[in-house]
């Protein structure tokens, strides 16, 4: 039996855009509002920088409608973050406990990827060290489906759902113009894994259908093999779909599509990345000899809320709910993962895993979910990813247009000394 | 009264996709069904070229729940092309008349834009010239809403609103992060009209809700006056989600984003376009110093069958069966038209407009379309554009995806002598 802990209780959204983080943001809060020991339920606006400016909102103030409409309200409801609580930053550390002992908050909550998960993990260690008890849980949310520890991460499934549509329906077009138009490079996002440019295979009912080549990070680029593939393609279908993640390198290792300009590096001091499908077609159209269009799918990929998958929505839910209960049940310091119980009947359960070794873990595809050639996703990763897309939830439509919900936002007054933050520190 | 004409049908699709092109060739097919003068129902395959190459399949044989599908389908079913029958190739003009009389075809109906209505005409003047009696109606599609003499194009509505949906959710996306990514670039088709950028201004429901500016090619691009327009947005909102048309040209006319390579051409010798979000991008970071993602949507802008405007979807019905109507009534050489009825209540009925003339224009937006500014479509333009993508389409789905329609293709036996028609003649 855990120790009984009162108090309040914190939630904060960081990192990109998924169609359901809030839907783990509803499983979080309402989770925290079944337990005697949670007294408020907090928000912070745009993650850390929240916290550390003292910038929250009352959650139990929010209409029991706003937290449905968060069920299919893509992007951070609460507002989001790039920045990161660093080792070094003592003042940054000390102040996310000035913040959280003045509002008696014992619970915390962080929704992101690795890198919530290592800012997660900082503020944990700091209430040790101070003494100050406190309970962190992190809840995963990363479309590019790269953390490790979990089967899968919540909004994997519904950007792969999203993408597979756009490419079977782009596919259809492509077929239908095969005697002008033949080749098509749809680039899709995924840095140095190729889960999302893989998920987009499910399109493919038939094997004539797109996509008919997947470019994905974890391959090495080899262009004489690529033109062979390709013709290959031309011939037996007369066209190609090919999806490419914007990660593409060469044997090298060396980035095919670094851009230039003031922001060549991102915050994060990584390459800035753009135009892998001209690289692409370039390649096609002058090597090959066909005319390609291309598309770059970029933000939209990370949003799609009118088109959700119904089991990563749940289990969006579910991890936040589960986040919950491990820290009443007083755990802290953990991500909450998904384990996959049983591959002929899929069904998952939630586990846990420590927040350091999830910072620091980026996951590739392995190899066995390519095929031999390489250019393709394996029958053994369609068989992991089938499972995540399916069902679909209903969003409510006003004058055309999915209408999501707005948190209220009712303000909580601040209690501690101003601070002036820098954005990024 | 017009003269009773017996005899079969033909129906064949041209040019680049729509969600909504397949619901226009069920009303052509239905409606041909009920009428005693019609006969057989034929489907040239890959447009023209399937009329050259008499490549056809027998639409009667269709399953009543294959063309219940085409409702949703997007992409044309029987193929399309990019090929246009040109006034000096008597061959070519003889030929359509050969297979015309082969299978006595009496009825011909064109579902494309202004390249496929100038094809219609042609082969209607070939046959008054031949003296073949021959019934010519165009059925208008085009998602660039570029047509002239008709309200608004069938295609154009359910493109709109799925890019509006796009730019809604992004929008969102944006906003979550606006302290570290306060920019972002959507580019849309549209070569020489804005019309499908202006309609992502659909999104706004607030004015702080993006896009936050559209970019079209009715307007000459300024970079000083974009920077200003940038910057008021910046300080205004935090962010600027930017909607920029690839057809974006400066004071002098020339083309932004002009691409290079083997295909720096299309294959109606326009010059290739693509990368204008890239151009701004630069604008963005360079020179006002802010971080911008892009995104360049592409075909899938098209062919977005999950989300259709069912009021689009009802007009593509209409237009197709009131070709049929026209036909049957004695009309040829015409392209079917919508006609707005009232601007309160929304309502369109269906015209006639002369083929040559719908086909040798090109409708830019006016320029009361734009606000004073010319960065943002005007309230006038958003009157116009909001009732075409009211209301939804249901779509089944299987497996966590759209499950659109295939034609079975009965192919009708070849009767005339056997010609290899070189494509793009």
């Amino acid at each position: 039996m855990a120790s009984v802990l009162r108090g309040n209780c914190m939630i904060a959204q960081s990192g990109g855009a998924s169609a359901v983080v809030n839907a783990s943001l509803a499983g979080v809060l309402q989770e925290a509002l079944q337990y005697e020991e949670i007294e408020e339920v907090y928000g912070a606006i745009n993650g850390l920088t929240g916290v550390l400016n003292e910038d929250l909102v009352d959650l139990t103030e929010e209409k029991n409608k706003t937290v449905e409409g968060l069920l299919y309200t893509p992007a951070p409801a609460l507002g989001s973050c790039r920045v990161r609580l660093k080792d070094d930053n003592k003042e940054d550390r000390q102040r996310v406990l000035e913040v959280f002992q003045a509002h008696n908050v014992r619970y915390f909550f962080y929704l992101g990827g690795n890198d919530s998960m290592s800012t997660a993990d900082r503020i944990n260690k700091s209430a040790q060290e101070a003494g100050y008890e406190l309970r962190v849980v992190g809840v995963p949310k990363a479309i590019d489906n790269d953390l490790t520890h979990t089967d899968h991460c919540p909004g994997y499934g519904s950007a792969i759902k999203f993408l597979a549509a756009l490419v079977l329906e782009s596919g259809r077009d492509t077929e239908s113009l095969s005697t002008a138009e033949p080749a098509s490079v749809i680039e899709v996002m995924g840095r140095n894994t190729g889960w999302l440019a893989a998920g987009t295979a499910l399109a493919r009912a038939h094997p004539d259908e797109a996509p008919h080549i997947v470019l994905a990070p974890e391959i090495p680029f080899s262009e004489e093999k690529f033109i062979g593939e390709l013709a290959r393609c031309l011939t037996q279908f007369n066209r190609a779909v090919i999806v490419v993640g914007e990660g593409m390198r060469d044997a090298q290792g060396k980035y095919l599509s670094q851009v230039g300009g003031s922001f060549s590096k991102d915050v994060f001091e990584r390459p800035q990345l753009g135009g892998i499908c001209n690289v692409i077609r370039r390649i096609v159209e002058d090597k090959v000899g066909v005319k390609c269009k291309t598309s770059r799918i970029g933000l939209p990929i990370r949003s799609a809320g009118h088109l959700i998958s119904r089991t990563d929505r749940d289990e969006a839910v579910l991890v936040g709910q589960s986040a919950v209960r491990a820290a009443i049940d007083g755990k802290s310091g953990y991500m909450v993962t998904l384990e996959r119980e049983s591959a002929a009947s899929y069904q998952c359960k939630t586990g846990l895993a420590p927040l350091l070794e999830v910072a620091s873990g980026e996951r590739p595809m392995p190899r066995e979910f390519f095929n031999d050639t390489g250019f393709y996703p394996s029958e053994a990763f369609l068989d992991y990813a089938r499972p995540l897309i399916r069902g679909e939830v209903e969003v409510p439509f006003e004058n055309g247009l999915p209408r999501y919900a707005r948190l209220d936002r009712v303000v909580v007054d601040k209690v501690c000394l101003l601070r002036e933050v820098p954005v990024g520190s």
